[in-house]
């Protein structure tokens, strides 16, 4: 860890819920019938402010330059940028994304990709957060987007 | 149309291909085995430096919450922003996404999508893009970002 | 104006106060002891969801490369990202910039500069405004961003 | 340290010059005629891939709101996001910034103000940067951008 982030202040989870964070660690999204199964995302880790997914690239996801399709990137860090939420938030309450940017660093080719998001501010109802993904041990992708809390209805 | 956006220049497009617009004005991404298949992506228009597309949200893209995944709004805006490319640059060449920005503005429900993207600004490796996608007569979703044009290899 | 931007819909601003415009029309910010009038911004116009602003970028404003800060332009940015605000607010609310992203497209060199912002998407509690900056008869940058609107305390 | 973060992979920086680093982390822009030496900003410290940089909120650089005007952090976050390429360049090249995204968190009210800068992603013509503002001890913006390294002429 280099000498600038050593200090960085990271915000408090006062309503952090390990019961949902150990939920929200194992969940596998292979049969969910929409984005996050067709691009078969699951999570594999989760804790207080952070949470970490991974997904395979296969040859579906590839367009004919042999790279995967932005549109996967941007998914996938879409996904984790509500997921992160969860565990922090008031039972009940859902994460509704209001706005991301992605910078898209390096070709994802067939095989693995890990997307990893911490919080880096929270107030009661919006949450800031960065994405990480890394493809072949390389970062791939990294992102930063803002998901407003909503209480239910 | 607004005093303030009256007069803000645009490109040239020297490398404009009527024809390349004509294939890309009218092309049907249904049967792609990919993302923009499995968003039933078609374009309905394209030209100098504009393209426009259209899918329809339906209840496999719907989260529990009634409306659509973010992944969805940002996998069609990745998608035309790298599309609008194409013919206006030399033919062989190809479009990645270097990185973008958007902003989600109001939820998306079931029923047509509209993404219309235009080029604003346009160097012979670079060219920067926005887009606006509107559902229900209404923004939905509003954004940015920068498309590396690549050479033929 | 190109197909794609033709019919792109833009919101309707109910609390639209002309006076207030006309105020904001002509301000000149050149005797503002803050960053504005270190720049030197005055407004040339303002309406319903825009508002066009100039500034001279001088010898000070320039790096030893020859061309002006980037702060400069995000400075300029993020004033009118603001300031485009007010005239289609509930008077004695104020707005602070949540976000924004800005391109920066070409370099900047002696002399004006012009921004131009309009209100793309606007509900009672935010609004999201793009910014096109155009220098020497060319968009030098884009910009798009989140105004949180505050009511008086 | 989360979870999350503890493994994410960061470049390697082969031409880091510690001389640079040296002169980069006293460098004190106070008496620049420019707009970092009207915000007073001065370096901290400097290495391969990271840079910190402090200024003072006075006065001057205070809204009618009592807060610091957005341009203020935004002309903060684009000086560093350049400057913490130099020691990383080869010598005589330079960083122009490209694009950039800032969530301002919190407000900035008078007093000190640091910033630290992290390099995530480098290749020979473009680094992308991560940004943290710290203010009163919490995270008062979080920004990333893209800059274009530029060979001399």
């Amino acid at each position: 860890m280099s000498g600038a982030e050593a200090g960085a202040p990271r915000p408090d989870f006062p309503d952090y819920d390990e019961a949902v964070a150990a939920g929200f660690a194992s969940t596998d999204l292979a049969d969910d019938p929409g984005l996050p199964g067709f691009l078969g995302i699951r999570h594999t880790g989760a804790g207080a402010g952070w949470l970490t997914a991974e997904m395979d690239v296969d040859e579906r996801l590839i367009t004919a330059f042999g790279t995967a399709h932005g549109g996967v990137v941007s998914g996938l860090v879409d996904h984790v940028l509500g997921s992160v939420c969860y565990p922090v938030m008031p039972r009940g309450w859902w994460a509704a994304t209001t706005e991301f940017k992605v910078n898209l660093l390096r070709p994802i080719r067939l095989g693995p990709v890990e997307a990893r998001a911490e919080i880096v501010s929270m107030s009661r109802r919006t949450a800031v957060v960065r994405i990480d993904v890394v493809h072949d041990g390389r970062l791939a992708a990294a992102a930063q987007g803002t998901v407003s809390l909503q209480a239910p209805k």
